[in-house]
């Protein structure tokens, strides 16, 4: 029986200025999902490692058959699979875990199934399985998981992504701190209404960004990187987040943000060199407030999921 | 004694989701400014012509001498100069009229003074007139009226203008209505709080304007140009507009907004060929309501205010 098993990265949703509608994909951290078929006409989950017990192993539940689901009913088959996840990502620290997992369950499936979808038609059904996971089927995790790049999601009724081009040399750095923060708890703190001057600001910075992102322009995207409407709220959940902004930005790095809804934090860099810089600095800083932090450094990656080619 | 005299474009500001933020200009319509060196050490407007005996003679309220006036300060120059404007704008209209008079006149006054500063450079001086003509300095029609093209304005403190790309056969249809719009009643209809969600939403479609403009995608750009902020107050102020906005959508204009505070009304086009239909619709629209309307037809101005040569 033939098995495939697939890749796809973690992820950073809403990128400063770009809350809600802008996500990028990071190299190396991510997770693996081999799938195989089976006879029963059934999605299994097989095993689930690397998440401590914690995901659900029901067929309805999990991302990885839950985004598997949505493409067979697409397609219209009753193909069974069996399914086996390999978290390399930690759970609830803002990194698009559950988009990583449902992104490569797609992208090895649907390799089994003769390829019938692209990577961009895959991210409606890795968005049937945010809905499971964090109870909004949300996009801007799911689609640079699978796309890769920054992703925009401009619009959802109808879904509407435009890939955004990655200025060569860009670096990431994200810090997660270890401590807990209820993706609930960060989407209460948010305003609900906002000023019409902060809405013009934020306008402002995303489209600073984002064509900052098209002329490779390193300037323009740090002072751009700048989120006048949920960071001022969410911040103030992750201790030391203000002082690190300020020494991120000293020492040479294009600017810093959280990452989904934290508490990871997200670094961009115009080097490898600053984004190492950047980690160190991070380290310092939450020693002092006692808190550990785990400091990954990375490209920012391009391609999105992708299969593992000893597998296929 | 040497006289110089520059053109400067209309010029369309709010640009449907870059409220506040975007402008662009536009060939033909725009105003002449003439200078000549005088003796007096004072800056004395001579003559206006084509406002209707409108617009103020006086040194520090006429848009032409307050921005040459601010230009002379930072330069720390105490020159004379005598100004002749002819308005070939209609005032109040949204077409930018006080900022293509004060920009023409940068411009041919710049000349003058052995060109110390580039056409971005003047904006700031160009802003200063605004104050003085609309009660703010804002830069959203002075920076594309000088520089030509897309303009963003991404910020103020300290002034960060982005030049973005046109896309080539890029057309602009202008409809002016006759009907009176006071720009203080245009700004009073403003929410001054929003939803968090319509401000995602605008970012959205900033962002995708802004995408579509690098990648001279027109399906985007259609998309992309929706103001869920703005529009929906102002556009009750201008009879016709939702059945205006329909009509030019059905027959493959881009999509339109209001240009400025309006009540012109901006449309933005494929080609010349819809452009001009654009304009046929509008008539009809304008017809059945008993509104007369005028209708300018040009492509976007990539060049901005330039000086005429057979002056130079």
């Amino acid at each position: 029986m033939k098995k495939v098993t697939a890749f796809a990265p973690a992820t950073v949703a809403n990128v400063s200025c770009g809350f809600d509608i802008l996500g990028f994909a990071i190299d190396e951290l991510g997770d693996k999902v081999s799938i195989m078929s089976n006879d029963s006409g059934r999605l299994e989950v097989k095993s689930i490692s690397g998440d401590g017990g914690k995901l659900p192993m029901e067929a309805d539940k999990n991302t990885c058959s839950v985004a598997i689901q949505a493409m067979l009913s697409h397609l219209g088959s009753d193909q069974g699979f069996d399914i086996v996840l390999e978290k390399g990502l930690p759970l609830g620290s803002g990194m698009g875990s559950s988009a990583a997992s449902a992104a490569a369950a797609l992208v090895a499936a649907n390799e089994l199934l003769g390829a019938p979808y692209s990577k961009e038609e895959l991210v409606p059904f890795a968005m049937e399985a945010e809905k499971i996971a964090c109870g909004a089927g949300h996009a801007d995790n799911v689609a640079p998981s699978l796309m890769g790049g920054f992703v925009l999601i401009r619009d959802y009724y109808p879904l509407d992504l435009v890939k955004l081009p990655v200025p060569a040399g860009l670096h990431c750095t994200l810090l997660h701190p270890h401590l807990e923060l209820k993706t609930s708890d960060s989407r209460s703190v948010l305003r609900k209404e906002i000023s019409l001057k902060d809405s013009t600001v934020q306008s402002g910075n995303i489209a600073g960004l984002i064509s900052g992102l098209f002329l490779g322009d390193f300037q323009l995207i740090s002072r751009s990187l700048r989120d006048v409407i949920a960071e001022p709220s969410r911040a103030l959940l992750i201790p030391g987040f203000y002082e690190l902004r300020e020494e991120i930005r000293s020492i040479g790095a294009l600017g810093s943000g959280i990452s989904g809804s934290g508490p990871t934090i997200f670094v961009l860099a115009p080097d490898k060199e600053i984004a190492i810089m950047a980690g160190k600095a991070a380290e310092d800083v939450f020693e002092k407030i006692g808190l550990e932090v785990d400091v990954y450094i990375s490209e920012v990656n391009n391609k999105g999921a992708y299969l593992l080619e000893d597998q296929i």
